[in-house]
């Protein structure tokens, strides 16, 4: 058996188990109807917010900033990028721009992934391990029927992928060696991020996370310990 | 509805979702009929044992000592445990004192508790707010089906029950307000702990947690928000 020692599965979340790109378009829509030009592309404000996301979290991976929670930095991104779509933030009541913040408590797994884990969930320890906050993720598994274990993950270990404190507080969490846990995810850099700290890896593509012109992450750049289509062949592959 | 601000229970579950007395009883049973005198009591064993869990977070609470996992602070119970039982735990190998150590990671549930959290969770976010770690918990619960949405308690607040840190930061990582959050306990003085610092209350009684010989916390002593007699009780009352 592949991963015959690994004992938790953890997870990747944007990207690789919801579809943040069309979740967020969805809601960001009525917003920018009746606060924006007539014409704003939700898809564009979706990559646009979302593209605020590395550099922020850089502040606090670099120590510029303490450690905040990700709905934080996502609120101070969304007054950021509302400019370039011709709003005011200023001019919004804060309620809606907190409301529309919660878009990402509110995103949909891709189709594969809620039976995918019922059944990795039998045979292992399932578990975010997400730059996501714990209520963030809380709600989106509420809402969507994600049956974790546990929420592990940046607010738990105090740091953001890919700093490897963010891996390896998890492993610790969890009282188990590197190679007891595999990260799965759809990126390249946070498999090689976690191999680097001696995790298990599995790469699971999602070649429409960005749509329909995704250039990146559409193969595997290294020899992952397993590489599946979708999460129902990773539960093939690992016996689940 | 009674409590119809909150929107997360959060649980003890030492005696309040488990029977340690019991499990811990059935786990030492054989170590002891190995190694000690021939009739040494099980259940007097796990009293011992317990005995020693607020001493030694108390090092922790008041600072004499960095936050350690529970798991640490029952190992070393275990082996000052021991000897008043005629065993030198040097004598026994380290292997066989980690295993006896994870008997707290294979507690069983009162009987109503599986149903009555599964009632629950439909309604609001359910968790641990206990001082047993992220690891024990996720054991326990992966064994005995407690559907948990998340594992919250003191290792994520980095303090113990009743600091009110340890209530105060699992409210922050919920990002609710400390009256949307009700504590769900066995016990009085946690409740009293957890209503000082603004939480909701209910009281669920373990008239046997310690045995038949009970005599503490078998009332409430404080007007509870809720008092229920066990979880399908306190399911019913919170219209769940």
């Amino acid at each position: 058996m592949i991963l015959d020692r690994v004992h938790a599965l953890v997870f990747d979340v944007f990207g690789t188990v919801v579809d943040w790109r069309s979740g967020i378009a969805r809601d960001a829509a009525p917003f920018l109807a009746r606060h924006g030009t007539a014409n704003a592309d939700p898809a564009a404000f979706a990559d646009a917010w979302r593209n605020r996301y590395d550099p922020a979290m850089d502040a606090v991976r670099s120590g510029r900033r303490p450690f905040v929670r990700l709905d934080v930095l996502h609120r101070e991104n969304l007054e950021a990028a509302l400019p370039s779509f011709g709003i005011d933030p200023a001019r919004v009541p804060a309620s809606e721009l907190d409301a529309l913040n919660l878009a990402w408590h509110r995103l949909d797994p891709w189709p594969d992934v809620v039976p995918g884990l019922t059944r990795l969930k039998q045979r292992f320890i399932v578990a975010p391990l997400s730059n996501g906050n714990v209520i963030l993720m809380l709600d989106m598994a509420k809402r969507a029927g994600l049956p974790w274990d546990a929420i592990l993950g940046a607010e738990l270990a105090q740091a953001y992928k890919p700093d490897p404190e963010a891996y390896l507080r998890t492993v610790d969490v969890l009282a188990m060696r590197p190679d007891e846990v595999c990260m799965v995810a759809a990126h390249n850099g946070d498999l090689a991020a976690a191999r680097a700290c001696g995790l298990a890896t599995a790469f699971v593509p999602r070649p429409s996370e960005h749509g329909p012109g995704q250039t990146t992450d559409l193969q595997p750049e290294q020899d992952w310990d397993v590489t599946a289509r979708d999460f129902g062949e990773l539960a093939d592959k690992l016996g689940a």
